[in-house]
């Protein structure tokens, strides 16, 4: 079975020279080099990984989807620029923030000028503008969903929400665009609707995966892998299918509810308070619940690709979707 | 000859039921409100209309170029979300922000959700799929080149630039979209390219045009009827042609030119130092400069079209860039 981790790093070091590629010297410079920054700091780069995967795993010349790759990496990239803006974010893989570094204004219009050379990217596709209109079909409306889940987000900050809307908020802010990335993919490599539409399935699932397993490492994982607190998102208030599940299996134990309830979206929470909750988290059974969870869900993605030919794109696209919910950061 | 105002009147009342169609009841309700907000508004809506006329002026059917005149219209409300954000403008169209009733993050989502559904509506566009290519082609980079141009004008504030960076921001911030417009209009119409091309340097000219007579009117504009102060130009020291043409023309008189530099960019300057600082410039032969500028840029507008076959919509054309530099607000 091919190692997720590995691939990546080899497909991650062959996109490298593409996604540096097309933001060039243009005036103004401050905007060119905040529009830089993020992808150019790297990061997993999963979704461009998946766009390529699967048109290799439909049959179709690889190279031809590395443009879509490096838009959806850029879309990716503008969210990130205008999310840490509005969470006032400090830190972004070690290194500041745009909006610290150049200010609000420069944040706001880096993020927009990312997404504006996606789009012109995708617009130059070296495939036949029905296809090219195909891929721009899911890549617009992932752009429309992310945004819906993003607001979502915003609105579920410190809420106790249902499972359901929790679902529906990260298939948005998260699932779409690897989706996209994976349906524009399959298009570009000349895929048939029937299979662009599984391929489409596969990416949503696996993005929940990604997603739950994200949470889970929000509070399970080592600050000194994933580089992060693993307190904030208790201290936030951060609504996950974990903290949902808690509140509904505490519902004949007020006191520990209480107690539970005292400490999530408190900021000045101590390490301890946060250590508590997280406590009655797993006595509860939440985070089995929420492993349980992302498994099914990389299961069902897995399921749904069953019917391609087998290749190493294809066993790519199987580790890749394991490989979300079994990572330290 | 077609009165302009009269017939933005119509078109924009026969486009205000496209412009309010294509955002639904979607969740996050907040978010849906709050994109609408703008774009329903209403407002001169002279980029949908340009848009509209230029389909039929090259001998198309203009119902098709109804969803690019929504989509232009979106995207430039979608920098007018994202501008007052930045700009900490607190009322637009006599009423608040999005950011001053929805709050920062909502702001930066409004924008960007009605950015996508600008490309989602052109995706749709029910042209063969190589002219929705092309028509995307304008509008991708009319977008980055927006992103451009307001990084340029933030960057100008507070500084004296030469006349070609002015015209360069201008050209960026305000005219590529009306570009974007109008030669997506005439790619819509089934124009050849070089139609399409007269027609894009038809608009960039009357854009430039339009935003030489907006920076006019922020100085020498009626209060009551442009609904803004014409001093806070001033005040913010926001680079206008006027501007570098008075600190030129100043170059001898070291005593006004330091008078004038005393008195832009002041925040705290009084109505009584706004208005000797006009006096200057008016002095200086500044305002004059300033206007016999639009007026070269709109000739030099319809001259590019002279050659389109008569009728209302070149007519419509042809007044509406005359319109640019001939109105109250």
């Amino acid at each position: 079975m091919i190692d997720a981790k590995e691939y990546l790093k080899k497909t991650s070091a062959e996109l490298d020279g593409p996604i540096k590629s097309y933001i060039g010297n243009e005036e103004p410079s401050n905007l060119m080099e905040a529009s830089k920054q993020y992808p150019y700091r790297g990061g997993k780069r999963m979704r461009p990984a998946m766009a390529v995967a699967c048109c290799g795993a439909v049959g179709g010349d690889k190279s031809k989807a590395v443009p879509l790759a490096v838009a959806v990496e850029y879309i990716h990239n503008f969210t990130l620029v205008h999310d840490d803006l509005m969470d006032g974010d400090e830190a972004r893989r070690g290194m500041p923030t745009i909006h610290v570094t150049y200010g609000m204004p420069t944040a706001v219009l880096a993020g927009d000028a990312l997404f504006a050379k996606a789009f012109q990217i995708i617009c130059d596709l070296d495939v036949p503008a029905d296809r090219m209109r195909d891929a721009l079909r899911y890549v617009s409306q992932a752009v429309w969903d992310l945004a819906r889940g993003q607001q979502m987000d915003v609105n579920n900050e410190g809420q106790i929400v249902s499972e359901e809307v929790y679902l529906e908020t990260i298939k948005l802010k998260t699932s779409v665009l690897f989706a996209a990335a994976a349906a524009g993919g399959a298009v570009i490599g000349g895929a048939d609707a029937k299979t662009v539409e599984a391929i489409h399935d596969y990416a949503i699932e696996t993005g929940l995966g990604f997603q739950i397993f994200d949470d889970y490492l929000g509070i399970m994982g080592d600050p000194a892998k994933t580089g992060k607190s693993n307190s904030n998102d208790i201290r936030k208030g951060k609504c996950t299918v974990m903290v949902t599940h808690t509140i509904a299996a505490l519902k004949d134990q007020p006191a520990k509810l209480d107690e539970f309830k005292s400490i999530l979206g408190r900021m000045d929470a101590t390490e301890e308070e946060c250590a508590r909750a997280k406590q009655i988290m797993i006595d509860a059974g939440s985070i089995d619940y929420a492993m349980d969870m992302a498994r099914q869900k990389v299961e069902g993605a897995i399921e749904r690709i069953s019917f391609l030919p087998d290749g190493e794109d294809k066993e790519f696209m199987v580790s890749l979707a394991r490989y979300a919910i079994d990572r330290e950061l």
